[in-house]
């Protein structure tokens, strides 16, 4: 039913008073993520402030079967949150309570809400710490429908390593609590780690209880350049196959770092360079460096510099910190796809070479930063909106990094989602009896499509029982 | 319909001749695992040797619509694989083939019917090892399948973080394969988690990608004694908050101890014991024993002895290797119900001592291993089988204490599962919105109800639409 048509307005206004509203500036905001893909803005936008406020809202939009979509902070880049088939966008930021957290236990009950860098500030009194950290300050709701990562990947894993549990609305309305307190449990189907990733395609995450970690002791931050990117890479693989418990592992290839010496005044060698940060005690810290040094150095490494006093290392990883700035600066005005391809690490070298001569033949600028430790990277295509062949071959671009990450054994988003962006890729990294699979449980617990429909799952033959 | 009124096992050994049995003694042989739970025999066992095989089997039962329970080496605990309905078990162990080992991606594919150790066997000449060491030596898609762990859970986590990819044959005969190569996926729902762990219950899984380790440089051992389990466990929750990597984090109680004495000719005072293990480089471990050292002298312990030679170490770890053999020889000719709890650690020393109360109210033999790095502890309650009183006040131990672990936030089953021998707990666990929620996924998946029924999910209301 099209909203226009329904009462449901009124009736959530009634509800929810001006909670609820049609204001065209508000709608527009929220059909609009941060991604270069067409934004689609909803009927209507709730703000949701309670769980009773979501269960009100899912069972309206059940009742009149209209589509719900639920947003954080409108961080994401992949369209995940347009209202492509319109409906009622749930916007949960005001949501933003620590509801619980748990010292000896590491770990904390938060709103969905709440942004990660809020979380972190509530920690700080504790010492303790939530590592996960994709570029934007997205909500906790957010990174956990999203599957999201960042650079601690390596040593901290993904949102879905880090989701304890969580409180979610099913379409019918109806509350479910997964997951419990204790760290590990054989007891039934893992509902948690299937809404972590999900998109709010099958349930509206209200809260979410996340695993946490003490303040690292000391941290160390190194960086080092080499002639190519494969001593960088053998550099990973060596640390890593020794059981080296690295935090951060980033990689920029000489087009970024270039950009990144223009924009923030450094004079590193415009050369790929790895970034490394370690965690853990002064022993520890100081022992994991030396291998890793010699490591980088066996492998061409050149300009190993590291520390562990704070300004020092920040300055040491300026360029990491300003590479988003910086590659945006290359050309004023210009948008970017960032690209988000993620390859057995084995492939990564080959990878990012053939990406890099695609970038040259399409005649694109485009700056790689690269999770190195994941086999993850982004390639910044950057394009003048005016001129639509650019955007065409960005596109172009996106597409032959896609086959080839997917053809290396990868997939085609390391950590943003498949929002309607990259619905067109699913074919190319899941076989159909997979994709029926994922189809069958969204019909499971989705019976009308109401939960952001058009997302994740591209049409397909429905599961013969 | 029933077995016998088919022709499916002519039909069966018609495709694969006599590894197509009706044996009584095969079949018993496959209704019965290692736990208390009465065997229920299957009407017919299949020993399948390749995907095909196992196709032809899942399509058979699914034309007849005669259930099917997959079949590893019969190890589990909960009468996972009891054919309590009947029906035609398939036997996964003959598929034992290592697939790939990729070295520079510490991953390799298996066949489900590998066993653990004979897998590390062969990861052995490329330095590596896959940690995940349930106590028996199970196939690895019977670990899959249960979503175990064991002693190297706290480093390495569980079946859950090591799994990175399936192969599994749906109920209707279709085979998916889930993840991929990459470290890190948003592309999709995590087909992968829902199938760890579903016990049979939705697929029968054929293959599995795992994550693997590079073997430590150096590995250290230590133990420690303590006047009680308080500052055992404040020892381990100091170190976790540190972040010092332990690999292993074992606790022994008092009544385990005076067993382990006794079997193995030891001396150890006759308290709780702390066994924890350090992997890394020597730097790191030595860093990592001294941390912890005084972190248990901080907490009362006492008699710290640590050594990373091979031969003292496993010397210092006696007490944990002989433990179950130990506990056993308490009452020579007794069965025991092995309990699986798991509490947030905060409530560990609690949910030890107030269980051990019970165990001494009960008048039972039993004692206390635990897992103490995840809050996951084992009472191996022992009874004997000709004295029915006995076992119902094991069973009433491990009624109490699944009660009190659910009500502090924990869980009925750490590692072992629910199979039909913890059916009735799951709703202690769980509220009924989530029970309903996988009814919900197992009816999508599995419409016909032929996969290991009867077990994991509750009788419930369905899900409404």
């Amino acid at each position: 039913m099209s909203i226009l048509d329904s009462d449901i307005v009124n009736e959530l206004q009634g509800l929810m008073g001006d909670r609820v509203t049609q204001a065209v500036a508000i709608r527009d905001q929220h059909g609009r993520d941060e991604g270069w893909h067409p934004a689609a803005a909803p009927d209507a936008v709730v703000f949701a402030e309670s769980e009773a406020d979501v269960v009100a809202t899912v069972e309206a939009c059940a009742r009149y079967g209209i589509p719900l979509i639920p947003f954080g902070v409108g961080t994401s880049l992949e369209g995940n949150i347009g209202a492509i088939h319109g409906g009622v966008c749930i916007d949960l930021s005001r949501m933003t309570r620590v509801l619980e957290v748990n010292v000896e236990d590491l770990d904390a009950r938060v709103q969905a809400g709440i942004t990660r860098t809020v979380l972190n500030k509530a920690l700080l009194r504790d010492g303790l710490f939530f590592p996960i950290d994709p570029g934007a300050d997205a909500t906790i709701g957010g990174m956990t429908a999203t599957r999201a990562s960042g650079t601690n990947a390596v040593r901290y894993g993904t949102m879905k390593d880090n989701v304890l549990g969580l409180t979610a609305v099913l379409a019918d309305g109806s509350v479910i609590r997964t997951g419990n307190r204790a760290r590990k449990s054989s007891a039934g189907y893992d509902l948690t780690r299937l809404l972590v990733g999900s998109e709010g395609t099958l349930a509206v995450i209200t809260e979410v209880s996340l695993r946490l970690y003490g303040m690292p002791e000391v941290i160390g931050g190194a960086v080092c350049s080499f002639d190519g990117i494969g001593g960088a890479v053998r550099t990973v693989i060596e640390a890593i196959q020794l059981g080296v418990p690295v935090a951060r592992l980033e990689f920029l290839d000489e087009v970024q770092v270039d950009a990144c010496n223009r924009f923030s005044g450094l004079d590193l060698p415009v050369a790929p360079l790895l970034l490394v940060e370690f965690h853990g005690s002064a022993v520890a810290v100081a022992d994991q460096a030396s291998t890793v040094e010699s490591l980088a150095l066996g492998n061409g490494g050149r300009d190993w510099s590291w520390s562990t006093d704070q300004a020092e290392r920040e300055r040491l990883w300026t360029a990491r910190h300003q590479a988003y700035y910086a590659a945006k600066a290359l050309r004023p005005g210009c948008l970017a796809i960032p690209t988000d391809v993620c390859v057995p690490i084995s492939r990564l070298a080959d990878c990012v070479l053939e990406t890099r001569a695609d970038i040259d033949a399409l005649k694109l600028t485009a700056p790689i930063v690269g999770h190195v430790g994941d086999g993850n990277f982004h390639v910044l295509v950057l394009f003048d909106p005016d001129h639509p062949d650019e955007l065409d071959r960005a596109k172009e671009l996106n597409a032959r990094v896609i086959a080839r990450a997917q053809g290396m054994g990868g997939t085609c988003t390391g950590e943003h989602g498949i929002g309607y962006g990259k619905l067109e890729f699913m074919r190319g990294e899941h076989d159909e009896g997979e994709l029926r699979a994922m189809a069958a449980v969204k019909a499971a617990l989705d019976p009308a499509g109401i939960l952001n429909p058009g997302k994740m799952i591209p049409e397909i033959p429905a599961l013969t029982g």
